[in-house]
Order: structure tokens, then sequence, then C-alpha cells
């Protein structure tokens, strides 16, 4: 193995530059050539492929996004798609991958090791959803920006004594719900994992106010239902003067935090390694602190499981 | 004069603690009692009114919202409201006082300044909607907000190449779409008070795109329109995989920027001095870098005017 | 049991307020009183001690420092000081106590302990210098503003090609360090833990100008030496246009993280269920993400390791 | 005129490359073409020249230090280093310049002018000691991540009941200490163009800890003393546990605040269309929130004048 390829792929997440820096870096390290592929798998198969220099790759790790752009292309599901592909790595001279995205990407990681190149997929996604790792890198971040905004909406609930109902990413996992929900100190935690009657929370913000409680805030994950949906059951139970707010696109952006930094550097060198012994077709994970990997074939016959004992401690500590 | 009272009314606002810092600070330094009346207007006719030392005061500055809370309380438009609260203001000694809001806290401070009370109104808004002042309190940190947002947001454009219509605060006024645009970096900027054509944006988004424009935003005041109603109607001509972001009231809560710290401070201090002068009836507002005062009265006719030169800025370096 | 105290000792840690609040609202959850005791041992032999409720921790997670005061108290070291904080405990009906600090607090809470007064640690501190526990509260906010301040510099040395040596803190523990380094994409890390040579820094450096390496910062953890110091000795070997920061207590303040926040929350929940159950002498810590708890006393033949692959993976990134 | 160059040079400052994007951005728009000069005036000489395109200054504005890098080059100040960068202006077809820096890299804009080459001074510097301008481009910055600095402090300080002399940049002048000062609600500000006498301070400090005030902290420019001169001086006159701080070179750097921003894009589009206005030798400024230029000859024998209102408002809030 003398040439690597790296892409990223599906929804970008902050700390996706840091991963690709430790690659780069980890794989000039160990004598290796890099080569950056723009736009996921669309830019794999249509050739847009260029040399990553370590030059190329600094001053990159504070930044949000990928420099390596993403791009969804479901086109790759197909073998047409995928020869064109190979076809690509063959003219670079490219040998093995990484692939940096959600679960989406793996499949292609996945098909692109069958076919004999080597290819390992790192968990690159805000939403915390994937299999055998702890967790994603951009989670950390996300999760940042969504209880800066909830410490925000608290100032202002806190003046009007109003009750906020914050919609949180994460479509099918209530990761970013949880931890915002707890770090932010939200009154109530509404996550797809958990029942919930909107008639008994609007008991308990009924209740909540007249013990006082000043700024309520509701924090929901975006798979349940839209925040103005909910808002609007609330209502029907009484006079809240309730707002929702939804943080949207933003928490997909900004400077990685340096958990997610260094989450990124982790997996991005190891994913090396695992390429130079010989390994493909491989999932990277952190899973209690340590830096694993999973074959991908495994991953999807599993889910991920959030932890829900944020859940049971919010309930005991929101009063 | 002896006694001052001081509440906020209306929207809080980033800034309105240190100005309550600074009034309760210069006002015993000059040999006065202070005290504070929770939820405005509200709180002044249910007598709801403590004494502030400069102690309560401390570790305040840096605090968003307001910690006298803030009400809207329509009722005290009428005389028997107002007599109501004037009654509160005998019964504590209170001589004077100090109201921080919008606009329409202003009728509230003129009322009381006829029925003897001199009231100096100080601009507490993020919307910078006020005529007679440059700046009001809170409307830089709503600006420095709403730019850190833009910055996540471009992020991931950049990264997926997307069009972001990004919705901020400011109903009847421009001003937070223009500095927030502006400093964002956006590709457009949509005010109130300027005409604009949907059809023409997205020819120059096309155009954009082509010349490899990759992160574009655009910025829209809510007082124009939805940012999802933009969207629909920009979508029809063309697909530009564009989003819809609406910022919220996550603009309105915050620590205050250094800039609004300091002019709330300034402000603040202004409004007692004014009122030992024996004033009354007046709105304190910062032109020209100069503290002044101007006849609440005559504000009443006048209208705010954002800085539109930032309008013709934008169109002309954001290629 | 029935009431149980709480106090934060030694230097302050962000997210000491988060665990003051869990433990406070859990306790009431299960029925307890809590009483909160200032200033630490010291606030516990005065007797300055107060009820808290649910409300009294409202609107704190969020705030750094910790509201119940600090102090060092060297006196609880001997029995008379002991006798005089059980006095206290006695006269308020405290039958046990949850205690948030360093390594030096854990002595208190075990003589506590030994005179029948169940007391639980929790390990509060920016060091990461306590053994059986991966993280301590205030950490990956220490970490984070260390970061953020490494960014800023990063700008500046770009702009001027310069050397910034950093000084962090962690006086015996290289954790700060390692993380901050690895994070801010550092071209050195120093850390107590492992030896360095100056010389061959400054010929590292000088080979790094040469290959176009624009923004070098090198990390150092203040236990080896001073920032001042260290530039002094790296620029015998060559100009190196090198700066010396001390970032200092900056990084003790600060809104914690939201990891920093759900730790803090779920060990302080754990503390008052150990007590609950009657358990005392016990130091709570978090390992491969399971919140877990040892003898004080084995704490004490212990010594907490740094996580040294970091230093391998930024020898090997950094290039 | 058809070819401009720009520059910068001295201390990077936050907002420079907001300043060139503008200039770029405006230039272009004008039908003009843009060079951009590395390394200041150092970069002119040896020729470090090359085109900027409208896509070159993109995802610039939100990057703090200069992307075009700072150099300090005292050999401009001798005709031999003016005409040997005139030679690279006529090789390079370059008619006029823009110049962003501090009061040293206007005299080579003056002497440029002077040969023939019109050129324009914007004033970029933290420091905000230039005449003839309320701000130049990087002060709100500075003090934004000053105040942040010390937000954190407060919180330190507040726990321990401790005394910080925290040093801010500004070696002539007071500005950063001024704003910093009043915003981060210190309780003393020392600047260079007030006397003080730290036996006074010392009584301030005994009396304030004497009615309460917990969280001390004295906001000192750097070109009075250093801090820890200051503090052992304070220390003399009893134990205040105090603490030195040198916030150092973090307060060049970071990503730039809205208002240093529109400040330098506002500048930017000014000194191009003075260029174009055949105009040169001037400095631009912002005075009364408009935007001015003076003859560069006339600020030498200026000198600025810090808002001094800022002291003595400080002096009457902070108790």
């Amino acid at each position: 193995m003398k040439r690597i390829g790296i892409l990223t792929s599906g929804g970008d997440a902050p700390g996706m530059n840091a991963a690709i820096r430790a690659v780069t870096r980890r794989a000039i390290d160990k004598g290796l050539e890099v080569f950056g592929i723009n736009y996921g798998y669309a830019g794999l198969v249509a050739g847009d492929i260029f040399p990553l220099t370590s030059d190329d790759v600094s001053d990159r790790i504070q930044r949000g996004g990928t420099f390596l752009y993403s791009a969804r292309y479901p086109e790759f599901a197909n073998v047409e798609g995928q020869l064109k592909g190979i076809e690509q790595l063959k003219k670079f001279g490219i040998d093995a991958l990484v692939v940096i995205g959600g679960d989406g990407s793996y499949h292609g990681a996945l098909r692109l090791t069958e076919h004999g190149y080597n290819t390992i997929g790192l968990p690159g996604t805000i939403d915390n959803d994937i299999p055998f790792t702890d967790f994603t890198i951009g989670f950390d971040t996300a999760v940042s920006t969504a209880v800066d905004a909830i410490d925000k909406l608290h100032d202002t609930a806190s003046s009007h004594e109003r009750t906020f109902v914050v919609e949180v990413m994460g479509r099918g996992a209530g990761d970013v719900a949880l931890w915002a929900g707890v770090a932010g100190g939200a009154q109530k935690i509404i996550v797809p994992e958990r029942d919930f009657d909107i008639k008994e929370i609007a008991q308990e913000v009924k209740e909540g106010r007249e013990q006082g409680n000043k700024n309520m805030i509701i924090v929901l994950a975006e798979g349940v239902m839209h925040a103005e949906d909910f808002k609007k059951e609330l209502d029907k139970y009484g006079d809240f003067d309730s707002r929702a707010t939804v943080l949207g696109h933003v928490q997909r952006g900004g400077s990685p935090t340096p958990k997610d930094r260094v989450l990124a550097s982790k997996m991005g060198a190891y994913a090396v390694d695992l390429l130079l012994d010989g390994k493909g077709g491989l999932a990277v994970g952190v899973e209690n602190n340590k830096i694993t990997s999973h074959d991908i074939l495994d991953l999807f016959d599993s889910k991920h499981k959030p932890d829900l004992s944020l859940y049971d401690l919010n309930e005991s500590i929101s009063r």
C-alpha cells in the first residue's frame, strides 16, 4: 500500500477537518502518499481527486465543516457507480481509503472493500446515532452549540417567565436532546426513545410555575415532532406564554470542541494504522474511552443506544 | 429628590442588567436611595418594589436578561393604572424613576412625568428601532449572536454548497439584518426599508453558483416575510438546495458585549444625572458617540432611520 | 439520615455549581433536607451553614466558580478542627456530607466519615490529577478555555510567523497540556511525565520553519517550568521570534462545558445515592463512561495516570 | 488607475482580513485589478506580490490575523528601501496602494504617495492609539477578548474572594484598559493618562473587602507597569490574596467582532473610493460614526485621546 484516499460523505460535522488532518499527517508520517477526494462519493466517481500535503491540512483542525466538501450520492449504491469510482482509484493509484461520514457512507466503504480496496469508516455526524461507538465526531460540538443557545433562552425565559420548546437535531436518536437537556437544565426532555404525555407535561409546567420556576425549557428531539406542533398541543392545556424555537442547521457548524478534535485525531490516526495492517471494511468507534473497530457488516444489524440514564437523571434533578 | 425607582419594561435585552447596575451605583454615589421595581409597570402597580443596594447589582453586569424581570402591561395606558402606580410611588416614597425598555415603555414614562414624577427612559431593545439614538442597549449583542450563527451556517453552507435564508429579528427595522448581513458576509440582505425582487435574487444566486460562490447566505429581516416563505419563493426559480433558518429568541439572550455594557453604563449614569438636574420626560440616546437626551414627546413624531449605507456597501462587496 | 450538607473545597472549578445543584435536587427528590456550607471546611468549623432549596440552585448550572465559595483550610487536618466541625454538624442536625474538591479535600472527607459522618468526595479540579477517575469536574472546561486561547494565538502566530510558548495549568499532571496540545494543533507538548531536550526542540522548530510551518505553538505544562524560562532556553539555539504566554487563572473560570455539566450532574446524584445506601469515605469517579466509587484510602496510595497516548499521537501528526 | 496593491503592516489585528476583502471586492466592482502584497513593506521590496480575486477573499471576513501576513520592516524608512519597493510596483503595474496597519505603517504610505503612488492608510491595531479616529480596526475584538477573560477571572475571584490584577494590552494608550475595565466591572482602572497612588488603592480594596465586595478586579494598562510589579506594590499594604494575570498576545487574535468587521468593510471600501478620486497620503478614520479621512502629515502632529470619561464613570459606579 502506497497511496490512500480520503473523503467526507453525508451531512457535515464539526471535527471532520481534524480527522482529515490526522489521517493525512499520520499517513505521511508512515511513508504513505495521501489524496483528497472532494464531494464524497460523487467526487470519487467524477475523479475530483488531488494530492494532500502536510501543509494543506495546517490551520484546519479548528475549522468547522469539511474542506473536502460533502455530498449525498445515492448512485453509489449501484455497482455501476462503484465501478466508476474504482476506475478513478486505479487512475490515481490509490490502494485504500478512509471515509468519514454517517451510516450511509459505510455502505460505500463496505462495497469498496469488497472490490479489493480496503476502506475504513469514521463516524462523522452530529446525531451520535451510529452503533458501536459511544460518541461520533461532531456530537460534542453540536451539544455545545445547543446548550449555548439554551443558556441564552434561559436569560429571556427568566426575564419574562416564559416556557420555551426548543427543538434540537437528531432525527432517529435522542442523544443531542438528552445531553443538551441535562446540560441546559431543561425542565423536560422529549426523545423518541421514551413515551410522553403532553397533558402531564402541561400539568408539570403549571405546578412548576406555581412553585416559582421562572425559566422553563422543554428540549425536544426533532425526530419526535415539530416544536411548533408541540407548543400548540401544550397550549391546549393552559396559558404558558410559550414559544417554539428550532435551533436548526446552526448545530452542524462551528469550530469543533477540544473533545471532538481529540476524538477525530485519535480516530484518524487509528484508521491509517488499520489500513497499514491490511484491514478494511471496518468502522472505527470509541468505546469506554478506547478507540475500537468493528466489521461494518455487524453495524448494519445493530442499533445505537442512547444513554437513557440521562433521561432519568433529569427527571430527578430538574425539580 | 431622595429616592428613585427603576424598572425594565417590554422585551428584555442584553445590557439591561448593566444599566440597572449603573443607575443604582451612580444614584447611591450621589446620596440617593434606589428601589427596584419587578415586572415593569405591572410590578409598579402591584407594589412589587424593594430596596436595591450596591451589593445587589454586583456580579450582574455580565448577565443577559433583566433580574428585575420584564412584562408587557397595556393597562398602564389608562389613567386608572397610572394612578395605582403613583399610589405605590407615594407609599415607597419614590420621587423619580428610570425606565429601561422599548418604544412602548416611553409612554408610561411620559405619563408619570406629567403626574409629577420625573421619569427618564433608556432605550433597551435589540431591535435598534428607537428614534434619536444611533444604538439601543442590546443591539450589539443581538448582532453578535446573529453573526455567530451565520458563521456556523457558513461552515455547513460551504461544505454542501447550500443557500441559507436566515431570518433575524427586527420587526419594524432592518438594523439587525443590515449589520449581521455585512458582518456575516451575506450574499444578500433583505430589509423592510428596501424593495427586492426574488426573481432577480434567484438570478444572482444562480450566477454566484456558476462563479464558484460556495457559501451563500441571504439575511432576511423578520419584518419582511418568513424565511420559509422566502425559501419557497426562491425555489420557484431554480434548485438552490436552499434551507430556511429562523434564529429566533436566542438573539434576545446571552452575556452582553462590552459595547453594550459600556453603553448601558454610560446611559444609566446619565439618567441619574438628569434626574438630579430636575429633568423628566426625556429619553436618553447615543448620537455621534455622545450621550444625549430628547423630549419623549418628540420621539413619538419621529422615526428611527437605519444606516442604509450598509445595504449599498454590501451590494458592492458581496460580489 | 434526614439532612445532608454540601461544601466545595480547594481551588474552584467550573461545574462545581452543577454538582451542588444535582446533589441538592436529588436529595430533595429523595425526601432529604440539604444544607449548604460556605467556604469549605473553614465555613463548616465557623458554622457558616444555611438551608438550600431547589430554588436556590436554579439558574446555577451554567455559572462558573462555586456559589458556596471555596477556601483552603489546613487547620482541618487537626483533630481539634475536625471536632469543631462536628459540633456544627450536630447543631444543624446534619447526618452526612458531600464534599467537592481536589485531593486535599478528601482527607477531610475521610476524617468526617471516621467520626461517624458519612462523607462522599467528588473530584472537582481543573487539573484532572485525581486517581480512579478518567475525568474530573472542570477539566473539560479548562481545556476548552486553553484551546480557545491557543486558537487565537494561532491567528497572530500565522500572521507573523512567530513561535509561541504557551504555559497551561496542571501542577503535577500533564493532562491539560496533553489535551490542549492535541486539540490546539501544537507543534510540541511538554509535560512532566515525559523527558524533553530543548536543543532537539529548537532543531524541530528550525526545520518546521524551513518547511513552511508558520504557526508554531509549544504547549507547556506549568509543572515543568515557566514559559518565560523555556523561551529563554529556546532562544539560545536560534532566533525564532518566540513569545511566552501564561494563560493563568482564566482557565479556572467560565461557564462549564456541557460535558462538565453532565459529569457533575451524574456524580452529584450518585453521591446522594451512596449516602442513602449508608456509604461513606468514598470518592466518586468516572471510569470508562461509568460513574464509579472507590475507598478514599485507596486513592492515597494511587497516582493519576494521564493519557500519554496523546503525546505519541501528537508527535506523529504535528508534522 | 488600473491596478491597486494592498498590504498589512505592523502588529496584526482582528478585522484586517475583513478590510482586505472589502478593498479587493470594491476595487473589482469598480473595474480595477487588485494585487496582494505579503509580509507588509518587506514583501513589497522583495516582490512577494500576487493577484487577488474575489474568490481569494471569500470565507475570510470571520478569520483573525491577516492572510497577507505582516512584518515590521524599519528599512522602509530609507529612500533606498522605498525605491526598491517602487521598482516592484512598476514591475507589477501597480498604480496605487492601500496599507492597513498602525502608526508606523503610515510613514511608508506617505513616502509612497510622495513618490507618485497614491497610498491610503487604514488604522489596523488593537491599541486604538491612532489620531483622528474614534476606533481602530481590531480594538473592539481585543476589548471583547479581554472582557471575556475578566468575566472568567470574576468567577474564580468570587469563589475565593481574591483580588486580581489584570494586565491588558495598550502600550501608549489606555483605551483597552478603559473599555475592558468598565465592561468587566473592574474595581479600579489604571491607565497612563491618569495618576494613581497604590496606597490609596490598597485602602479602597481593604474597604471594599470589609463591605463584602468579593470579586475585585484591577485592570492595568501594560504601558503603566507590569502586573506582577503592581501586585508586589499592592501586597506591601495588606494581605489581599492577590494574583497577577497578563492577558498577552491572546488579545491580538480571534474572530473579529461584528463591529470590527463592519468598520473594516466600510473603511476598506472608502479607501478604494479615495484612490479612484485620485487621492493619496490620507489616513481613513471613523469619527462620530462617519467614515472620514485626514492628511497623514497631520496625524504625525496629533495625539490620540482616549475617552477618559470612562475613567470617571468607573470611579462612580464600581462602588
